[in-house]
């Protein structure tokens, strides 16, 4: 990477292609693919990530386009970035396919990483290729940070507890596409499926957040699970206020809920597949992207508040979640 | 990464045996596993690289242990940092694991990672982990450069072509594992089986060629083919010297070849599996690490000079290996 590495003559054609599709200025990347290794310059406070979508475990081909795997695979990698309050400049993509896999297929799966890049001003600038039996995308992501990363373990007792962006819709565009409605009938169909296929990482508001936020977490296996991970690195409680959550929810989830048997807050909770932002910070400071749902108590672990009474949230995704990720 | 991110209970407990494992403290890195991503500190030039180890690709269970493989793995990433005159400073591992992998065998290639990590320098600070049908380790690494990174494109007719490690020995070891060969009945063997499961990054190599070299590659795929890359990034031909490339080969490898039915010279220029460098620079600056074989001069393409006559060198790995990568 930055060499596009890989194994025969029909990959390196397929770089040659990567390479045109890839091809993006940006003053941070001195040199992109084509050599052993890519070259950066900055200087500064950086984040890193990396994150892998795997066939039969995060997606079924069937379920999406090439394109859309690749624009969901590097808005995943990306949201881990904006999550620490950082600006995703710089990913290499490293893929793994079945011998069958054509180079035309490779360049819709470019395509739609290349989207997703672009739609968050940062540039694909390597990778590597190799062959295996099942088709995965590893995409990993360099982003700056203006002052400081924002971390899990900063929330303080009083704060706010913030979401920006959607939860449970994602979930919801799963479940119809397990149930094999790969095609959207309705409207609410449409926007579940959309979300599942076309996510977006949530970069505005992670650059809010870095300015006035505390503590923030990537939500990507479900509300309660995720809000237990930053309740336990900040050593506080976090209290859900349940009909706040149920007002952040969007009517196509709403609407869908019924239809899949489950309620709207379950999914927003222990769906999964989300790329929305959880954090913590005063109430002054809420950034514009931010809505309340909650705040920050002493104690530990996750709490719902439905108004009346106060019950410990449930484990999220990995009891409940029809998906085997 | 930096998170090690994943989606189960028992994946949750490999984190925090990965987040111990590899915990290293580093100047350029503020926060390691643990968070949303990594967060990085350093200003100046970096180069970036991303590798996979696909099993059934690159390597079968049964050559090799777990650690080899985490260690070779990692290895392979490093390399590329170092064909750029880099010196790794960071790392994040990303592994698909079949259903039935254990925290212990996770542990075992965990234990592999660090310590090649260890080897060069490096830290390992997040990754991320997925399930999958097949076992590959995918490896990011970057790595600072003190004035230029060193780049393919930079041989200058005239220059030396200069060789850093060993080139066959490892190609030699996998044919070797290959015919059912796992334990070594002998020194030569011994040396090679040992060579494809735990070779080493040239990183002292890297570090002095960036010094005084005008271009540099990583020799992954064979001599032959990695040399042809470098003269069409650079626009130069190289004419490699089939007495001195003999002489820079081990006796090791000139045992085994017979026993395996093909030249020394053969293994070298096709064989791939190595981990050495190829480089070019004025010959009264070869750096100690470094064996003339060959030069560079006007023309183009990777030619082969037995004292008599010279010949166009043939495809490298892609048309004699008996590998599947």
């Amino acid at each position: 990477m930055p060499r596009m590495s890989a194994r025969s003559l029909s990959e390196f054609a397929a770089i040659a292609q990567l390479e045109a599709l890839f091809q993006q200025a940006s003053s941070k990347v001195e040199l992109g693919i084509g050599d052993d290794a890519a070259v950066l310059k900055s200087a500064g406070r950086w984040v890193w990530t990396v994150d892998a979508a795997v066939e039969h475990v995060h997606f079924e081909r069937g379920w999406l386009s090439l394109a859309d795997l690749g624009f969901r695979s590097f808005q995943a990698a990306a949201s881990d970035v904006s999550a620490m309050g950082g600006a995703p400049f710089a990913a290499l993509s490293s893929v793994i396919f079945p011998a069958h896999f054509s180079a035309a297929e490779l360049a819709q799966l470019a395509r739609g990483q290349r989207a997703a890049a672009r739609s968050l001003g940062c540039a694909i600038i390597g990778g590597n290729l190799s062959r295996g039996t099942e088709l995965s995308v590893t995409t990993t992501v360099v982003g700056s940070v203006q002052r400081r990363a924002l971390l899990r373990s900063g929330a303080i007792v009083g704060d706010e507890l913030w979401l920006c962006g959607e939860l449970g819709l994602s979930a919801a565009g799963l479940r119809l596409l397990q149930a094999g409605e790969l095609r959207a009938t309705d409207q609410a169909a449409r926007r579940a499926l959309r979300s599942f296929r076309r996510p977006q990482a949530q970069l505005t508001a992670g650059l809010q957040l870095a300015r006035v936020a505390h503590a923030a977490i990537d939500v990507s296996d479900g509300l309660a699970g995720d809000a237990r991970h930053l309740a336990r690195a900040s050593g506080v409680e976090l209290l859900i206020d349940l009909q706040a959550l149920a007002g952040a929810l969007s009517p196509a989830l709403r609407a869908l809920a019924p239809r899949l048997g489950v309620s709207p807050i379950e999914l927003a909770l222990h769906g999964g597949e989300d790329y929305a932002l959880l954090a913590t910070g005063p109430r002054r400071a809420r950034p514009t992207s931010a809505r309340a749902i909650g705040s920050v108590t002493a104690g530990s672990g996750v709490w719902l508040w439905d108004g009346r009474r106060r019950r410990r949230a449930g484990r999220g995704f990995e009891h409940s979640s029809p998906n085997t990720r």
